[in-house]
């Protein structure tokens, strides 16, 4: 599916409104003195309601094993090869703050961090220093001045930043100078290729600045950069699927991938909760054939560790489902773009469970309502994410015969 | 998976034990009056209880419908591509007997056979003749003298033994000598390539060189050849998984392939038991991060027809299995490299039941008891064999997260 030699064959531009829910970690393990997984937990009546109408099935993000980054992972939910598309997380967080990224331009994600007196990481975060705090920092970076280079530096949230870097010839293959532990110092930058060996020079000038005029803003008195890389230039929905397609995202990061891809980024605030986020669904829904709707905050409960609270997430996003269902949606997919246990509190290589309501098509399952292991047991068995796009135009009715 | 780049990417060198408990051929067919699969009908308290508290699915070693021989199925669950990764017969027989074979030399599976006075075949295997009968006709062999190479003949077990040979520029990309049936003479060493002409020739020579000296041993009175090739120099676990791998089996073509994959090959006696291969394990256990167990005999009785012989074999190796769960590894998987239905007395294609147990991280399914119905709706799915590897890592969290 990787070139989307098929999409572009056969996907139609006219069928049915297909929305895309993506509950960011929604897979879950049973924890602790619970038997269920978070999502079996979770009180959900109107998703089991559609599990009983529609049908189930476990997304595999990536290949079985493997533990996904959100980059990758949405990609592949998207329908683009995930290894085979490589996109910096640099490249995303630019894109997730509007930044007009050029494609010779190479981008970084930054954080602020924490060293001490050697210059040794005490804390790889600079304790979680609020927007407030970082902004002033981030605008003092931003003055920074290399010869050669233009560079740009714009706040992403709280500790993060981006670091763009503008110049003819630069090549983004540089390793992360994050070490990713406390106790040692950031890495240099590095070259992975000799043609990046400028760019990497460019970046350890640009290193040494920053921790200059940082060194008195303790707590955030470093910086670490990871995800380098340049705009991969992707073929985009409306080209490879003919779709009018918009996002609908709180977090920077979702907003970037989307971008990527082509889609309309719609404007969300940074409190919105699920049903906000609906609304704006609502909105718009003359406007577009397929919305791609983001959830976060069951990915970071699950980071936290917090069952009950990644079930509390579930729940609101239930209770406001409503709004998305009486928008008679031809195609509705609930899934996640991996899985984030709470009892790993991180990301993990389980797969997904997914749910599909198609009334006009779907072959409803056996499933009583929505979680793991009925969706073990689901009419749309294991399939890789890189599989969805497909089976939502599918039943949107917006795929051709392929062959006569 | 099969330029294992994600794994070279992602594996880590800390993280977990894994035990890959292979029972050879375990997959099997309810017979005559036996309506469950040999599996299913074993009394397997312990494995059972396994499968309750784990989960189960369906490994499927090469392709739908492809009957794996024993090298592919097992490099299959090695994670190593097994139709791009040709490595014949000759050279596992070679690794497995412990004959140090150089990358250049060309190695066969050989095989004493009877043959008429008119040269036809009349039984392939020699009837069977021991190994103690079998010893001095090898050391004939092993003196056969052919101009421009080295030869070098060593028993494997009874009428079967292994044919290297030693030159510059040899090519093992010749037919087998085997017709496959009894009735017709051996056939000439044909070249499947014209740069292996030279390499046919060699053995030409020596088969007739053969016939020569064996012409008086009958039923051993000739041979046949079969697996040419050369050492294909693969991608070692330590460096594909960052495991320090460990072997425990009994039949020299499983250590051949363990070796091949960069293994070490613990020592066992040819009469081992189930149990005394835990024991190894046992032995080592502080020595190694993964442990490769082959038991044979399941596969033996398979092909021998014996459902109930299947069974046995089955169940002392559920007796002897708390010695292994004594050492608490993270992740344990039983599973078999093909399946061998007593019913069709050979391997075949169907999938193989496979049981995971890695209490850490593993989401228990509703399996009651390790059999292949149950596999069938199990957690896992339908997965390739290749896939077993990767899936053995993340449950050992020896594997980072793809991408940011």
């Amino acid at each position: 599916m990787a070139d989307f030699k098929l999409m572009r064959q056969l996907a139609k531009s006219d069928g049915g409104k297909i929305i895309l829910l993506v509950l960011d970690g929604l897979g879950g393990l049973p924890m602790g003195e619970y038997t269920e997984t978070t999502l079996e937990y979770a009180n959900t009546p109107v998703m089991d309601d559609l599990a009983q109408e529609g049908c189930l099935g476990l997304s595999h993000p990536i290949a079985r094993g493997i533990t996904p980054g959100s980059g990758p992972a949405h990609l592949a939910l998207f329908g683009y090869d995930p290894v085979g598309t490589p996109v910096g997380r640099g490249v995303l967080s630019a894109l997730g703050i509007g930044f007009d990224l050029k494609p010779e331009d190479v981008a970084a994600r930054g954080n602020f961090c924490s060293v001490d007196a050697r210059g040794y990481i005490t804390d790889r975060r600079a304790g979680r220093i609020d927007s407030d705090v970082a902004l002033p920092l981030v605008e003092k970076l931003d003055q920074i001045n290399i010869p050669g280079v233009e560079t740009f530096v714009r706040q992403v949230k709280e500790y993060r930043f981006m670091l763009a870097l503008r110049a003819e010839g630069l090549n983004g293959a540089l390793d992360d100078t994050d070490p990713q532990v406390t106790g040692k110092p950031p890495l240099p930058a590095t070259a992975l290729e000799p043609d990046a060996e400028r760019t990497a020079e460019f970046v350890r000038a640009w290193l040494a600045e920053a921790q200059r005029v940082l060194q008195n803003d303790h707590p955030a008195n470093m910086v670490t950069l990871r995800g380098f890389g340049q705009d991969p230039i992707l073929p985009k929905f409306h080209e490879v699927y003919k779709l009018n397609a918009a996002c609908v995202a709180v977090y920077p990061m979702y907003k970037g991938v989307s971008r990527l891809v082509g889609m309309d980024v719609l404007e969300t605030g940074s409190h919105f909760t699920p049903s906000d986020e609906f609304k704006v669904v609502a909105e718009h829904w003359d406007d577009y054939d397929f919305f791609f709707v983001h959830i976060k905050p069951t990915d970071s409960r699950g980071e936290d560790g917090d069952f009950n609270a990644k079930a509390s997430v579930i729940e609101s996003v239930d209770q406001a489902l409503p709004k998305l269902l009486a928008l008679k949606p031809d195609v509705l997919l609930i899934t996640g773009d991996h899985s984030t246990p709470a009892k790993l509190r991180s990301h993990s290589w389980h797969p997904v469970p997914t749910l599909l309501s198609a009334p006009a098509s779907h072959l409803r399952d056996s499933a009583k309502r929505f979680g793991e292991r009925e969706a073990q047991r689901g009419g749309l068995g294991h399939f890789m994410a890189q599989d969805l796009m497909p089976l939502a135009l599918a039943h949107a009715l917006r795929l051709e015969k392929y062959g006569a």
